[in-house]
């Protein structure tokens, strides 16, 4: 993905602590045509692991991981952070520590959406620490869904979230470009 | 969009108060070809109106949102509702009260993506009374950009929204479902 990793060093912004500012494409506003390449290529990346459905977490992952299923021809849902009055009592949920927000967050989804059967797809805007994508993992696995795969539209490696999952899960995992070094106000791209 | 309806026909389920639960494949799940397909159709009411940037809120409206911007081949910009340690200081805030959480929810956009040249098509899934989509409305007005339509998914004709965002806009308004009637049980669709 040239065109996202000159984006990024074109528009992103480091803002220390290792958070990128990349709201003018990827969340905030979305490049809408950019974030079908994006789908394109992880629909490609994991188009031989039999996947029926993608599954992210509101709010950012939306935009990739709709794409991403769109390129793979199945559903995508999006765990939810508070509990509409649409859904029914008893969903499967989840903690995590937020990445940005410093206090733990919910994750929410229906069993009428999520089955025995399904195969799935993690999609999500960043790995970083990995603990969101290892939360939306315990939701597969509280399914009896079977995880095949993880894929994230920016890996800061930095944050040891790929070895983490790694240690948890025999899945691949894919991220369209790396970040490895975000110190000093850099911001230094992996191979 | 006689897909769409028929889809609503089948899985929609009226919970009462007018809330109609379409989770199954519009919020929480996606059914990302029929999201396309909405996008296209709302791209192509549109298409006349020149529009550069597509707003809408997080968090149901960022698909159909994000379809429509594609179809239009324009960027997208989701409302935030709590403020990301990646916005700047001052933005652009408006208030609306929540259809489904009973308080007031804030509306952010920051000044990098909305600028007074554009002409923006507001996008949601739900037009119902209609203050969201106002509370959008006026942050377009704030940052001296025009708003040249609005589009939404789902209306229901009983709640009013359409009436009265005409007597506050100049602009033509979409839907591509319409339902006339929740009471009693029923979901009654408009021609």
């Amino acid at each position: 993905m040239d065109e996202l990793r000159e984006r990024i060093a074109r528009e992103g912004r480091n803002l220390g602590r290792g958070i990128l500012k990349v709201d003018s494409f990827i969340n905030h506003q979305v490049d809408a045509s950019l974030m079908m390449a994006v789908g394109r290529e992880l629909g490609r990346r994991f188009s031989h692991v039999g996947v029926s459905k993608v599954l992210t977490a509101e709010i950012s992952g939306i935009a990739p991981a709709l794409t991403t299923a769109l390129a793979l021809g199945v559903p995508v849902i999006y765990a939810r952070k508070t509990k509409p009055i649409t859904m029914p009592e008893n969903v499967y949920r989840e903690t995590a520590p937020s990445h940005t927000k410093g206090h733990m967050v919910e994750l929410l989804v229906s069993p009428e959406v999520l089955q025995r059967h399904d195969r799935v797809l993690i999609v999500d805007d960043f790995l970083a620490t990995g603990q969101t994508i290892a939360a939306l993992a315990r939701i597969v696995h509280q399914s009896g869904a079977a995880l095949v795969g993880i894929g994230t539209v920016i890996e800061k490696t930095f944050e040891g979230g790929r070895a983490y999952l790694e240690s948890l899960y025999q899945v691949p995992i894919e991220s369209l470009v790396t970040i490895t070094d975000m110190s000093n106000g850099l911001i230094v791209f992996g191979q």
